[in-house]
């Protein structure tokens, strides 16, 4: 069975735990159990792994090559500028998706320019915690006609 | 039962025609043939337009207003400098999601720049015919949640 | 009697049409019927002309060198980027002021560029409906002056 | 009646003073003279206002808040870096057209660039003394549908 | 025997046929005519086409696939930033030669970029009709030495 | 007892002025007579000035070299253009302290650049009227220390 | 009692320690110990953070959220790229004064630039250990007013 | 016998005042004595103008159309930013000559950027005093000649 | 008989020497061979210069002057910075054809910016040694019509 | 003895690591072994560390303080943004020679720039593991003429 | 007595010669012998060097350190990216001036950047032959104040 | 015996040779003699050559080609700029290393781009006389495994 990785950047912690009235109350959790539902349908495995930290996630992806088949990483603020995590997945050989919850070419100028999504196959961006599930999506497509 | 119109501009009549041995033999007919498959399981309606010509492309798109409730579209070159598809976008009221077969961060500088995707609510890239259906499942997920 | 081609580009056509409790309720049709009126005030002949093509409004510039002495253009977003549509407007021996219903320069930072003004003797912008009947005038003024 | 505050900024005091037989012998004074037939035709008062002195317009345009409507400004070379000047027009509230006698846009690169014209409602350029005429009608029109 | 599609965009229709007193009488057609008597010397096929629309060109040159061995192209004004016309003529399998009648780095500044050129072998410009001649004898020499 | 001068640019006279429902009533008096009481706890003299003339701005700093210790300044928008007043800071051998109402780093782009800084010992900006009692307080600390 | 959090980042450890016949004695303990004297006078509660590990910086800060009701915060040179840095700040729901030992004006250019700065209220600059006093003032003044 | 206007600009009033110990003795009254002694030895008469307000030396400059036959200018730190001074100088019919006392090439980048000088005929820098003495001399060369 | 000067810039003496077997065998002096007969054929006369001295080139052109009516040159990497090659062909009074043997368009962006083509009346590149061949042509059908 | 630390950033742990039959197998323990190697023949003390957290590597540098005399380091993708290393760099009183395995000139663009080289006394880059003996070679050689 | 070198950069030496009716008979030895009577005026000794080579240029001025006092230079077009002879005026301990014929700053934008400059004492541009006239005076007078 | 071409460029020849009690007397002899001594320690032959004519270095690395097996060079300022230097490098087969004495990341900031350097294996800079005989030692053993 397929082992996929999913990895969140900085900041993702927060999600839905600040004032809930007012940004929803949708969490990282939320997210990851509605990912692990996923995964079973489309038949892999899935596990989870979020920091704030850019050595800590460089880390966890380098351990990747040995526990996983492929990545699906929102990077959060490090996409702007983090050529790090960039090297680091390029430095394994599998293939990530990258995933935004809001759509980077409609906010701040800088937000546009995503430094670590030339080392990835692809980039799914705005669909909100659906990023997360069509990136998932497309690692699992990917995974399956390797197999075959 | 929701309408979703697929949009596709210049160039992508040439997919799979040229050079098959080469470039595959995807064509963008076998595309939107699977997309029809993947509408049925959605429970949608779908349609599909391709033109080379950006007027054409925005006279599609002032339609749907009065024919479809969602949008995905492949905008090709027009991406980097359509200020007008962008503007037909933003002159309707339907949720878009804009799809690149190519990871657009992973090719020549001036693909990294979409002016498009600023009137899309989403963006999914690099992920070859996969991008054109993902694209149609945020837009099927987008228009479900709007029904409940 | 002097003749004016009053020339509209891209999802001017949408104007009023979309939305009127929001955006308001003119249309492009009630503006032409407004400069129609004012011609008539001016003592001179208007036509009209929109289309979202490109090509179609490069033609229709050329056909004015037949027909028309004089040009008001609203470009919309080929104003941006559309040198075509320059050097078409360039290409004829008739004074034209470009107008836009919106400021330009209170905007998104690309839309403060127009690549079309330097085409035309002047440009008038940020008014409304009335841009275009001051470009009407300007125009009608120049035009009798020259035969003065 | 509705007062409008017609403002020139720098070296247009040198307007047709100077080389007559080269640059034409309209002067400033001739313009304000028909701004002021305009006025009589379309039932407003106007008054005038240029200086060389930037403190010296943004003192007047303080002024205008008590004694104008609305107001039409010629910024001169400020409309090209006196973020000072914009800031004085946003200060007030009141409508301002900002008109220039030449085409920016067909000059040097740099007066391209209104910085001013961010805190107008709108710009007439290129059509000489009627683009004050022209202004002047503008702001009019907008002050007559506010009294409606 | 080769065949070589000679294309012409935008505004390439006015050549000669507005004011001839100033800008020379030579039209397209007379190019054209030249350019017949060329190929015959040449011992290859021309065919033409001019057109204002992008849409029009890009389907023109999928055509070429079809009926063409090698294309000479004036893109006109949108060599400066048709990137939809640049993947037209990267779509199919054909040698083509850029020409301009004027030389492009001798204007403004945005004239001096050329988007697709980059698509193209080679580039001839600001030798006036000549510069399409020139191409054509490219072409047909590249072509002689496929042949042998 | 040490002396600071308290010098204001261009628009701060229009504080409070206009619209108070709207940006509060707090006016630069207000604010001066904040600072004098503040001075009183400090044990400093403190003078204040304003102009919207950069001319009179500069006259008034060149005086200070005679008549002040220490200078507080909110330049206005000529913090973003005048090398003027920043030679005219650097000309006199007094500490200043730049001071802004507003975050110059949560506006307009242009806002972000200071060229009056450099010719300052630092900034304290987004404090509203307490970015002035806070440069006021650094000035005071400041020549409290020169004095022991 | 308000509780202000005061956050230093990368190499601020160093300060004092290192050569201190050059750089001065002043460490971060001293400016530490002389916050904790002013927090007192102010009749507010303090608690200091030092890292050079960005993922720290932001932990800290999330934990703010539950433990302090406004942050005075020195990012280093983060302040220069860490968009990470930026959005934790605005992750949690606390006002944040940003503050340099230096003046980011006059040093190198990549320093005048605060990517940090428009998460927070407000900046204080290049007044030494002052700054710091300074925006813990800042903070305080803000946290008063919130309760009356 | 012609006459010549020397125009100094803002902060130039302060040379020599301040610190003489540091900067020189040389004040701008001493440079005027010396020009006075250097024009009586090129027989023509000059007269001196300076000013700290960019509205008094367009005023100035508009005046010696009237009164003067050249100009000698050093417009300080308007150099960098004052277009409207720029116009000023090509609104009278008069040769300009710009200098200034030090090598803007050889300071801060800005420094190095004149808009005015492309309204003088030329530029004389970095010689100290000497480069009113060298600006003064091309002017009466330049004066001398036109009446030969 | 018209007499055509062919330039050759730095590296070009390299030209087929170094490794045949992978960068091909044509040598400058092939290219030169070929140009022989081109001109037999045209009835012009042609000489040849290469050097790798910039300085060597501009004393060539100089003298050409004197001993040709036109030039074809290929500047090699001195297209992309020797303003003073482009001052040595704006210094003569004859027509320059620029050529390069690759299309400068397709490589690394430096090399598609040319400072010497603003000097010559027009450009061929990308057709290998069919580039000289053509810009041969060009000068000779020009020399042509000159003397008709 | 003098002592060398020698520092390596973020991924160099991966170095042939992974697909050694593609990168080579050289690890980055073998590169410390050979530097072990060296440092006997040069008479110096060696130690290493390597971390993919930038806070770790600050960390040590600064405690490089105490336990070396100078450094060598690889920052990895942290050369191209990483000012916190590079103050780091700066914070203690150490020569460093910055190094890196690949040439840096001859990649992606934004390789190119090193923030941190400014706080090293020099840079060998492009030749492998070289690279890292040669650049402690060099702190070598300028410790020992420290010593004499 | 003082002696000072002229040195004249590329196609300096056509000055005059081609198409006097069109750009005068100036030559650049009537400047020079005008230049040799004013030396006798001023009482130094003067000596010329005119190349086209930049590498002649560098030794001539390398050599000046044994045979001159200062330097009056018109680099030419090396003015706009010579970094060698800007290091070669550095790299001797003599005063230099630099001249242009023309006004560097009202010309093509490329022009107004001199790359040189930073390495001499001042400049003198515009004045035509002058330029040079003023550059040895200014040359003259300072080494007369040395002397003294 | 593998033989190692030492090219040293612009102003090198000055090095050491004036104000030696500033700069230094290291000349470029003393590298030389010292290169020639480590030459022998590696079992190579080592040959110099110093130019400050860009074509010459060029003819030189063109002869390379045929009496060495690889180079070492200090390009000195043509760094900055000489694509053709670089194009000269690239057309000989022979591995290349960049060294200058100084950090070009370190000074001006044109210095940190080497346009050179591309076509160079690597980069040593910033360690004075050692660059030098580490770019020997580099070239050294690379040479001696190819050997092997």
């Amino acid at each position: 069975m397929k082992r996929v990785l999913v990895v969140s950047g900085p900041n993702l912690d927060m999600l839905g735990v600040r004032e809930p009235e007012v940004y929803g109350r949708t969490t990282l959790g939320d997210i990851e159990a509605e990912l692990t539902g996923l995964a079973g349908e489309l038949g892999i495995e899935v596990s989870f792994f979020q920091s704030n930290h850019e050595g800590a996630l460089i880390d966890r992806i380098h351990a990747a090559a040995g526990d996983a088949d492929g990545i699906v990483i929102n990077p959060g603020a490090f996409t702007h500028y983090s050529y790090a995590l960039r090297d680091a997945l390029s430095s394994v050989d599998l293939p990530a998706v990258e995933v935004h919850l809001s759509n980077i070419h409609a906010r701040e100028d800088f937000r546009a320019m995503s430094v670590t999504a030339a080392a990835c196959v692809g980039l799914v961006c705005g669909l909100g915690a659906d990023s997360y599930a069509l990136g998932l999506r497309a690692i699992a497509d990917r995974l399956a006609k390797e197999v075959s």
